[in-house]
């Protein structure tokens, strides 16, 4: 039998693994340097704040001054703190001595954010990554955790290995920096719908008495024909032609219109459902109704 | 080995089995009908105007001239039609023969609508069964269809066998008839909330020149999170507490934000996306701020 490695072994330090310096200690900051020493890599820490990271040097982190000191010590530098605008000090604090290393940033904020400091960075010979965290901390150094990434190719391949010890699914996706935001929020933008339509749907089968717990099973059934419909739908929508056979949009304007009959029968707040019905009528009154729903993106890119 | 009868050979009708009829042989009936006569069920058809089920009497349906005629040599009813306007009318001619028989209607409706037909059958001792078809056609009589019913158990429970023919997954939900059309409608407001932001994402990626189809197949690891979510959201409804330890609405808020200001950005309709940070305020004026997203039910419950 081949004997695995234990947890405490592999936190041991491999000095021909890339060297990592982590700045910025939140729990995010926090959990992506221990998954940098669980892989083995020379990992250096700081914070703006003392009293964090303790717990990372007891795991064989080495603890920085500055966030300059930090960085000359690294060939990849991972920040991830609370906003862009953090980001900006921390990255000023240390513009000296970030040329020649790759630097990821890992903050959450909007593609112009992410360009700007792309910018910023490329007027000081820095390589630039911007980067998006898709899962919840818990999750951070697993095989399952989606992690965007997006800038210079070559950036990205030198340092695929220690990337993928932050979350072992990465996805590249191009040059452009404004990528893994933009990504980020088309799946926050999709998300928030989907919850937004779950919350409702539990409070309009709770008007007659249904329990959450009891809905929440058959809800799985829509979930679970989602990826496919998205399947489709993209194929629709990148060929500009709306097939509508199975399911055409004034049928389904039509099934809003019930809910939104019951939901006001029942006294329940319809401001996010009443818009569907809206961008259905515009879609219909451009011609869509025998089409797919999909022809609604016309109206969602405005104009 | 044993030898798996054809379909051809499960067509022959059983004498043994529940007599059904069929009133309405739109696509939906047509579909009906033919996993009734795969089923063996001996089927009887009925469309108000001439010139369809042709295919199914070659199958080996029976043909009825009138709802009454087809009413009268069944032991179970089925109609499924475009609207109760539409099904009323079918009842009303079939009134003197439907009692003794239970009558299930599988047409799509407002609970109220289901509830109405309920009382009118109820008045004239008439079983009645309200469904709801969760699936498209092309899954009508397989394993994974689901459809759900409500009304008498007894009337349930006696032609559980035939109902399975109709779809594999059958799910019985009490005793009140407007109940399967509670749960349709609860599906569908999840359905149309997450489809609506599906589009939005498109849109959203499409504006940095993202093709839907690159973006499709990330959306699927959002999809995949919606029956946990949707099952930890149940329990926090039900017990009306949001514990908000995990991700809270506060910070929720300032995502949806980064949304809207990047989709009002790119001159995109946020008309469906505003609402939700409008209901995420309205929650987090009312000390939700650290708590769940699942606290805005109690905004949209309204009151």
């Amino acid at each position: 039998m081949v004997r695995m490695p234990t947890d405490l072994e592999t936190t041991s330090v491999d000095l021909e693994k890339t060297s990592v310096a982590v700045l910025g200690l939140g729990a995010m900051g926090q959990a992506l340097a221990a998954a940098l020493l669980r892989a083995g890599h020379p990992t250096t820490v700081w914070n703006r704040s003392a009293g964090k990271g303790d717990e990372l040097v007891a795991q064989g982190a080495v603890r920085a001054a500055t966030a300059g000191e930090a960085v000359r010590v690294a060939e990849l530098v991972v920040v991830c703190v609370v906003d862009y605008d953090a980001a900006g000090t921390i990255l000023e604090s240390a513009a000296d001595d970030l040329p020649g290393r790759v630097l990821v940033n890992l903050t959450s904020d909007t593609p112009e954010r992410s360009r700007t400091t792309a910018a910023w960075a490329n007027d000081r010979g820095i390589d630039y990554l911007d980067g998006a965290i898709m899962v919840p901390i818990t999750m951070i150094g697993q095989p399952e955790a989606l992690i965007f990434y997006s800038g210079p190719q070559a950036a990205y391949d030198k340092h695929a290995i220690a990337l993928k010890a932050l979350g072992g699914r990465p996805a590249y996706l191009g040059e452009d920096q404004g990528l893994a935001a933009v990504y980020d929020l088309a799946l926050l933008d999709f998300f928030y719908g989907s919850i937004t339509g779950m919350v409702h749907a539990f409070a309009l089968a709770g008007a007659d008495g249904v329990r959450a717990t009891d809905l929440a099973p058959y809800l799985n059934t829509i979930a679970a024909i989602l990826p496919p419909l998205a399947a489709g739908a993209a194929r629709d929508i990148d060929a500009g032609s709306y097939p509508g056979e199975e399911a055409n949009l004034g049928m389904m304007a039509t099934a809003v219109d019930h809910i939104l009959e019951w939901a006001e029968h029942r006294g329940l707040d319809v401001s996010t459902v009443r818009p569907i019905k809206d961008v259905y009528d515009k879609s219909v009154a451009r011609g869509h109704a025998a089409d797919s729903w999909t022809s609604t993106i016309e109206v969602v890119r405005g104009g």
